[in-house]
């Protein structure tokens, strides 16, 4: 998505070998106004699908989940982080391992909110190693709900998110992919969705 | 805000004696269209205050603040909640006591993204005892910003965080407020921006 990279290479900060920090439009500071064109290119991308329910985690897939819900009019669910849960009556939990922050988390969503007959897609910011997708696959799986799709703001395919869900023939979407960091400099991956649109 | 009364009346949940889960539309499970009708009120109530942020605290003030956000054009920042930062270089921090865990989380902003020449807007999704907007009231004190007013979804006026800020003379406009409980169900109070309008 053109806007996309042009605005990650403008406001996207490298630190270290892999890290992007998109902090000023994305998950810190959000523009709403980017995210309602994310929101209309998900719609765009997944709008055959008969979608009823869409999934993400707190905090960072808030916006671009609610942006897209604002297109496909259906609830958006967000699952919960907790360091570890006590109780767990009437949740759907599953454990996401963070690589960034060294630590894991339980994700957890209300039964009521997910069941076997949603159609759910799943949005979140970033897809890296795919911890929170897989986690919230679990959970779809529990819920025994139909996973449809993941839509993904900024994919690194450096790592291995993105191959794993390919392996699991999952239908990913992912608005900016980025190959590589060269001498700083940005490298995109081609996205197969222009490309055949 | 009629819509939104009538949405609290039949999907909210009233447990024990001052808690409202409203977890099926605004902090869990999310009405993206509903958000948006929210958003367009608080533009309604605050379009001639010059806002050029609008500003919320992780995770669940995210939703209405971008949903506000995309009818004023202007970035929306999230705090963020920590248990304690060692780390505070380049970072507004405040200290928010949570009644309901019982538990005090720091709250952190980017020094890049807020400064003295920002006029604030502040959206949270409940205003309980106030300790939330406090801490963004210290946070946009230390940044020399300009607080304009505060937009709150649900207002439980039996606590005391709304005469906290009226008391301030902080501009409070809340869409729905709740003066009690009583027998199990909700007594809402007056809306004067309704009334006056």
């Amino acid at each position: 998505m053109k806007i996309l990279e042009e605005r990650i290479e403008k406001d996207g900060r490298i630190l270290g070998t892999n890290v992007l920090k998109v902090d000023s439009f994305l998950n810190h500071q959000v523009d709403p106004d980017l995210m309602m064109q994310l929101g209309e290119e998900f719609y765009r991308r997944f709008k055959d699908q008969n979608i009823t329910k869409i999934l993400t985690v707190e905090s960072s897939g808030i916006a671009p989940a609610v942006a897209a819900g604002l297109q496909f009019h259906v609830p958006v669910v967000f699952a919960r982080k907790h360091k570890s849960l006590t109780l767990k009556d009437n949740l759907y939990t599953s454990t996401v391992y963070s690589y960034t922050k060294q630590t894991s988390n339980e994700i957890a969503i209300s039964h009521r909110f997910l069941n076997d007959n949603d159609r759910v897609l799943v949005i979140d910011d970033f897809l890296a190693n795919g911890q929170a997708v897989e986690g919230l696959m679990d959970i779809i799986n529990q819920a025994g709900a139909t996973l449809c799709g993941v839509g993904i703001v900024i994919e690194k395919s450096f790592q291995k998110g993105r191959q794993l869900l390919d392996e699991r023939g999952v239908h990913v979407e992912s608005l900016a992919r980025i190959k590589a960091f060269e001498d700083g400099k940005i490298v995109f991956g081609p996205d197969e969705y222009e490309q055949n649109h």
